[in-house]
């Protein structure tokens, strides 16, 4: 069967955002719709002008015979900037206020659509980089790990802090939670990484960043190295921070207890370059 | 300015991908691309038959002033057949066996590419299905969780074994171990979920399924109904099952820990009726 282009333009659209960051060679789709490659040529120029227009993104077109496309998720800063604007409107509200100056964030953490576009903000500050792994901390920022990792193409490990029989051989740490000074472990399980490995390091949220700092201290022990932090929420903190280059894009200045009132500004995410 | 029509269909097919299951009205294409409301029916209409045509899903005209169009996503048998062999064809490697008769499977629970595949799989065989919430059991079913949320346009809720102050007030139950007959405890927030909400269960691995049961009871608490129950890989058993209305992929036949051997079949998804 033949396919018309309105055709064509339709499933390669979706193929190309099934498989972010991988190179598709144009004999792929030239077989696949029984055209020419100059038709698919013509094609994927007009995807091209299309998902920069709409900010869904960049095609990037590999010239020669080992060439092909390569779809990389990227937003533009106006689309960052919407999705920071609605994080903050939703963290503001007071009935999200726990004891002890925490907030209530579980609601926005399994709400599937906005942390689908929280992953891809991420995603984007990192698009040009080599990541192979993100790794996080059980539980809370495994659904972050993974919407950043489906737009970057890569695997999610998820450090625990017990040790399950159903991780095989684990490596165990200890190290010191920052804001309460208590020692705690961390342990993941030995076929997570590779040596060598570069990682991007997330989680929903982060004071002093003594859980942060633990996870890089674990990636040594995998002979791994640290390519990136990227945290939801921050929260401003008298102490000197464990960590310094992450990038954040909540920054939770004050909790009042007594007024019950939540000041958030945006995070460190446009002035570190993220877009 | 114009829109043309090849650079609405790409346009189109990403937005409907983005927001399955949502309703969403012919103004919005027609205004967001200046164009006539009749070309955008003759647009939509070209993308409905090339998702039918490649199985990426079915699209639904709602006519009137209260209409518009939905995106279903929904694989054809053929290509959740594709995904389960894909998946025995991982769990098959005798170097996944751990002690004790457990299989490895944290890397493909952390695979982007593939846990979006499943969780079309099962997004389809509950596509029909009024779900509100989709529940999960910390960790490893967190990611199955979203993958499934993202194609039904659900929230995900968490249930965790121990109680922690970012999760508000909550709800604790204590429920008997399949396989080990001990006493454990199950935590959820109480925001999680309102009552009369009908909910998916979904984890990674079920054998008696005594974390089922327990997430069954956990509803109860809530005033909410079992929706369906979705298991990535069941294992046999010789004592009766604690729930019987699944779905599974998978299904871990026999363990042979001397032999090193692993026996893996299809589960029930198709016997079912998944698809």
């Amino acid at each position: 069967m033949k396919w018309k282009r309105s055709e064509r333009l339709v499933d390669m659209t979706h193929y190309l955002l099934e498989h972010p960051q991988q190179l598709i060679p144009l004999t792929f789709f030239a077989e696949s719709y029984q055209s020419a490659k100059s038709s698919i040529s013509e094609d994927l120029s007009i995807v091209k002008d299309t998902f920069e227009e709409r900010g869904i993104g960049h095609l990037i077109t590999v010239p020669g015979a080992a060439g092909g496309v390569k779809y990389i998720p990227k937003v533009p800063e106006e689309s960052a900037k919407k999705v920071i604007t609605e994080l903050i409107k939703e963290l503001s509200h007071s009935d999200r206020l726990l004891p002890g100056g925490y907030l209530f964030m579980t609601d926005l953490l399994g709400n599937p659509e906005l942390i689908n576009k929280v992953g891809k903000v991420f995603a984007s500050a990192f698009c040009d980089q080599e990541i192979d792994v993100i790794m996080t901390v059980a539980t809370k920022g495994i659904s972050i790990a993974h919407a950043i990792a489906r737009h970057l193409n890569v695997p999610v490990v998820v450090v625990r802090r017990d040790n399950k029989v159903t991780e095989g051989s684990t490596v165990s740490i200890n190290y010191v939670s920052g804001s309460s000074r208590r020692i705690q472990t961390m342990v993941l399980s030995k076929r997570s990484m590779k040596s060598g490995q570069r990682v991007l390091i997330t989680d929903d949220f982060m004071k002093v960043g003594g859980t942060m700092n633990g996870m890089k201290n674990l990636l040594e022990e995998f002979d791994c190295t640290l390519a990136g932090i990227a945290v939801l929420v921050e929260a401003e903190h008298p102490d000197e921070r464990l960590v310094d280059d992450y990038y954040s894009l909540v920054k939770l200045r004050e909790v009042n207890e007594k007024d019950r009132t939540i000041e958030l500004t945006e995070g460190n995410y446009f002035s570190k370059g993220g877009n």
